[in-house]
């Protein structure tokens, strides 16, 4: 009897017809003799109806209260998925985050799980239940609700089957994960299975298929998870450990594009670790993501410096840098840039995709303006209007 | 500094304006020096909104999971008071049943309220802290969420006040309790106070003010209990204790009629205790509410005995009276009677009260089919078209 956590997304239960059509799916799999967990997230749009609800109260809703006010959508979900089981003859019970002692830590809004009382999932479900657990909640030291930030349904299914030593399905309104976003290449191929590393890369990169920290979380306990629709023949895509020394193996993956951020070149600055690493220290008290770092080789004790942040967060960088530099540093914004990453754990045994990516861009007239790479990434920044010839080209070179 | 329960009901809250006024309300006192505990109903119709999606479910929601779904009205509407009493500069905290340990016992629906929390409250008015409670829910001895039944939030106040020895407000869409309902008899006068047990009276006669159970509640631990209209300068009605022995208290203090009844009358039964309470037995299996039984003395062991049930309960009790009883047992229906009833707890000292209204019924020629007793209330059934000439005349003759 295996266990199985299935998550639902929004859109999976967004109208009573929706949420009868996950029961029956549920129940053809205990059926087929599994056991099931199910975490729901709030019907539709019930989330962004609960915050524009407190946005009539005041514009800054106080923290505890807003997760509290938004834990609510998730348990009206849990309830009706949990009668509309028991309306198909078999046994269910919905939990909130209290009853299944989901204990959080962290700050109100994005909040980590620490911890999941198994027990008592494990003795619903040797009673036979189906058991449907109110996901993006929890429960701080504190006993306040907490949740865990947009998306956090997913880290909610997967902390599950790690506590339960079951595997996790995530539904949702893609059918699998692409090599290349389907809506910029029409020819991106849905891969069967892609590697935890490769899924973060690519979550970071802006592939916004699943909440970062659940493909951690499945990571570090080595769970797979099947991420697909529901309800549905189209064979989706696995999460999980891939061999990076099996041959079959490509080197690159997938690709990612941003047009998010912007470049900054400091000019002529001097090569002091300290005044530098104070720098990025500063940038990132103010939460900025900073990208991309890359420094020359110093000349006369004087080095340049680039790296991108994100474009809303430009003029909180730009402040800290006018305190940081006098007249003579030359700062260079870039707003016209794409951020072009490819991923793939083959990368890591394969060597040439970087040579091969250059020629590409040589032959084909597309300017480089920085590069940086990691074991299974590279990252170019091009200029945004050649953004969508670069997809074509090195989707078609790595067979995307 | 005293300690003061309010309850706000569900039109109080109805909208985000409506809260904000609340909690501009709720400051006011806090100004005042009063420890605040605020116990919200869901807000306007959301629990008739929840009942409906789960209608769309199914048919015959499970009860567990109504609960568990109803539940959330409080919390959403608890935590957007918190916020917007937070916007005004003053500390507050929501707290769900489980948060403050609401303990019930008995069916899903309409459980009872065994215990409270009263420590984690306190410690919270201790800080300086608004504590905004979730009324109409709590939690089982097995840990599910219950519901306490319509109107269940009148008795989380009561059951809070008690617990922390303050007093309760009860704010509701009427401005009090009047002797009269006040669409009946234009010149009804509104009570500055009235009796636990004569409201507990005219709450079971159709006066539906407040949860029953809240008043018996209240009466038990003898705190008095305000209803009114929320940020009014009208002065609402006082539920207490009130001696009877009052010198100045009057005979009758409140009136009320129900049409909702039919009488049902048995000719030439035998006069044998064990028919006659087995057949009382199996129409209370049926859950059926009797009232105003009489039975006249025997004549040759035959006896005749009235009594009267809810309309909507008649056709049940027509079938358990078929299998009790030969043809020769005469069965009349009335359904065309008003229950017309007159409630005061100064009917304990004030003999006459019944010889004065049988004056004035035959003066004015209305037409008595039955009358019962109690200490402190006598009920007559009339002829429904006697029902407004009867009330103006009573409420004259009684100054009500």
């Amino acid at each position: 009897m295996a266990i199985i956590v299935q998550k639902y997304g929004g859109s999976s239960v967004g109208t009573p017809e929706k949420i009868k059509n996950v029961a029956k799916t549920v129940v053809s799999r205990v059926e087929n003799g599994d056991s099931l967990v199910v975490v729901v997230s709030a019907m539709g749009d019930t989330t962004d109806d609960l915050i524009a609800l407190s946005k009539k109260i005041t514009d800054t809703p106080d923290k505890r209260e807003l997760d509290a006010l938004l834990s609510t959508g998730e348990m009206m979900s849990c309830a009706l998925l949990a009668m509309a089981i028991k309306d198909l003859g078999y046994d269910a019970v919905s939990y909130t985050a209290y009853q299944i002692g989901i204990k959080t830590s962290g700050q109100y809004g994005k909040s980590l799980i620490c911890d999941i009382n198994g027990e008592k999932i494990k003795k619903s479900l040797d009673e036979g239940k189906v058991v449907i657990a109110a996901g993006f909640q929890g429960i701080n030291d504190k006993g306040d609700i907490t949740t865990l930030g947009r998306g956090g349904s997913d880290t909610s299914a997967v902390a599950i089957a790690v506590k339960l030593k079951g595997s996790c399905e995530i539904y949702t309104d893609v059918d699998g994960i692409y090599s290349v976003d389907p809506r910029k290449y029409k020819d991106a191929k849905k891969l069967d299975e892609i590697d935890y590393e490769e899924m973060l890369e690519l979550s970071s990169l802006g592939a916004q298929v699943m909440h970062s920290r659940s493909i951690e979380l499945a990571q570090k306990y080595n769970i797979p998870v099947y991420v697909g629709l529901s309800n549905s023949d189209i064979r989706g895509t696995v999460i999980k450990g891939v061999d990076s020394m099996n041959l079959e193996s490509k080197p690159v993956t997938g690709l990612a594009t941003s047009d998010e951020d912007a470049a900054i070149t400091l000019t002529n600055i001097d090569n002091d670790i300290n005044i530098i690493s104070n720098l990025f220290e500063k940038i990132a008290e103010k939460r900025v993501n900073v990208d991309m770092i890359s420094q020359t080789a110093p000349v006369s004790g004087k080095v340049n410096i680039s790296f991108t942040v994100p474009k809303i967060d430009l003029k909180d960088c730009l402040t800290i840098l006018k305190s940081y530099f006098n007249e003579k540093t030359k700062v260079d914004i870039d707003e016209n840039i794409t951020k072009f990453s490819v991923v793939g754990i083959g990368m890591k045994t394969t060597s040439g995709v970087v040579a091969k990516m250059l020629k590409l861009f040589k032959e084909n007239n597309i300017g480089v303006k920085m590069i940086t790479t990691s074991e299974i990434r590279i990252t170019c920044a091009i200029k945004q209007e050649d953004k969508m010839k670069t997809i074509n080209l090195v989707a078609k070179e790595f067979n995307l």
